[in-house]
């Protein structure tokens, strides 16, 4: 087994893909049409089900299932704490979907029933704890996300560089890196960690299939490196773009608001407004740290190209 | 050129150095008995003087001359903040000190008499902003450090893995890679982020010739995986292991500390009583995330072999 080799790759073998690089599902920004541009080229395509009521991922599930040839595999990244959740599960089996990413909850009440359906379960964990607690209910694979990842977050602040390598070693099945990976050079430094592949969100935002609205690409293109930070950590942290609703999360806290205050502030609907609908300044913007340094918005197909020739052109250097 | 034989490398070339390895320098960990045994395996050991009188200094300096041979090289870490600041310089430059790495301060101020009088100078960032800077100041090298690094640290809590890449990218002149690098695989992967070499920190804290207390190597191996935390953040951030002090740092926040307030909690000689006389509750505690990690104390020169063991053993499973 070497990991570098994508003929050997776990990743790769456990979800029948190509290479080991899985679009990370994002809220409001990854529906059916980034999925399918991602498992077409030979990765997996995520759509995340966090922002769509049942009817409309049962909507996103029929369309990719049209499109995709049945050989294809994809994705479907369902948080735990989704207060509908019974029905994705059910909408998730029905439609035969061969991968779910689960998050955000606990990893015991769900995977066992989705594996009795044969569908695949990788679970994103913050830690070595969750990852053994992930590995002991019977995930197919975890997903160690580092502090520099957008969205939600775990409260230990364990980066890439320092939580996969140790996840790597604690585990025994396979392990996917992210958080901070963006391009070939990432890649292989995660995989040089001890990962077996990779998930990438940020990136596959500022692509031309996304469903993030333009003035939300167009925001991050011009973001500066200390775009983003982790805030509302008394909530469930998340990386935001520091907008205008981002300063009042900042003026909030420096006039003693209270659990329930930011609670109040937060609303519904926020990240919708902002990401969905474009709205920059009342809007809540998710995005990793690697925000500040994109450049473009490039065809999804584009971007798988151009990581894996950058991954390959790495490895092709280290050999000679 | 290829960074990743050492042959080639630009760091093990500017600083004549067989490996591409400097050993941080760290306030009460690391005299010239660590600096020395990195130094003699092939690396660049650190006197780290920014917990050092000028008489202090002066006898670190004269004790490493007298171990190591004329050829091999070895550095001092300055904060350029440090209050005798015109002392330690001129120390350095009558000991005629081969490398310098400074921080915490403008480059501009100290570079040009430093190289004037034949010496690398090496200059820690946490931004690209403040790595062209430095780059335009005549350093020879910066040090990007990111945000899982112990100690001092910047305030955009740019990773590791987000931070290198676009230092390299950005800069023309060599980069090291710090924070969250502690073995032969985090070594390998900040090669390929695209850095020239790497400074460790944390992991020689743990080794058998720092100046650290014995009572603060063993807390940190009994350390949990969210051992530290990024706090102090009015002031300078600082990550430190959560201890007593730093409950009582937490304290202080929950009851709407002023900065004047912080200033005085955190007092006068807080990490010397903490890390060199190992008064584990009142004093303060800085180390990297590694810390949660890290399971052994070992010579220096042992940790070193073990690095690059495991660095040229991932060379070879790639080259397969």
């Amino acid at each position: 087994m070497n990991q570098f080799y994508f003929l050997e790759n776990r990743i790769c073998n456990l979800l029948r893909i190509q290479y080991p690089i899985i679009q990370a599902g994002m809220v409001w920004c990854s529906g059916w049409k980034l999925a399918k541009e991602v498992s077409e080229y030979g990765g997996l395509g995520t759509i995340g089900a966090g922002s769509m009521y049942p009817e409309t991922l049962n909507e996103h599930l029929t369309k990719i299932k049209n499109a995709l040839k049945p050989s294809v595999p994809f994705a479907v990244n369902l948080p735990l704490l989704y207060p509908q959740i019974q029905d994705h599960i059910e909408l998730i089996i029905e439609h035969r979907v061969p991968v779910v990413i689960t998050s955000a909850g606990n990893p015991k009440i769900w995977t066992e029933k989705l594996k009795t359906h044969g569908i695949k379960v990788l679970h994103v964990v913050s830690n070595v704890k969750f990852a053994l607690k992930a590995q002991e209910a019977g995930v197919d694979a975890v997903i160690a996300e580092g502090f520099e990842a957008g969205g939600h977050n775990g409260r230990e602040e364990l980066t890439t560089m320092v939580l996969v390598p140790a996840v790597a070693e604690a585990c025994k099945i396979p392990v996917v890196a992210a958080g901070g990976i963006k391009d070939g050079k990432s890649m292989l430094a995660a995989m040089v960690l001890g990962a077996d592949g990779v998930q990438i969100g940020s990136r596959f935002v500022c692509s031309l299939e996304s469903s993030a609205h333009e003035n939300f690409k167009n925001f991050i293109l011009n973001a500066p490196e200390d775009a983003t930070s982790l805030t509302l950590k008394e909530l469930t942290p998340v990386r935001l773009l520091k907008n205008d609703f981002y300063q009042q999360v900042i003026e909030a806290y420096q006039n003693d608001a209270s659990i329930e205050d930011l609670r109040n502030l937060l609303g519904k609907g926020r990240s919708k407004k902002g990401m969905f609908e474009g709205d920059l300044k009342e809007g809540e913007l998710e995005i990793g740290q690697v925000a500040g340094y994109l450049k473009d918005i490039l065809p999804a197909k584009k971007i798988m190209e151009n990581i894996l020739k950058e991954y390959q052109n790495l490895i092709a250097i280290i050999k000679k």
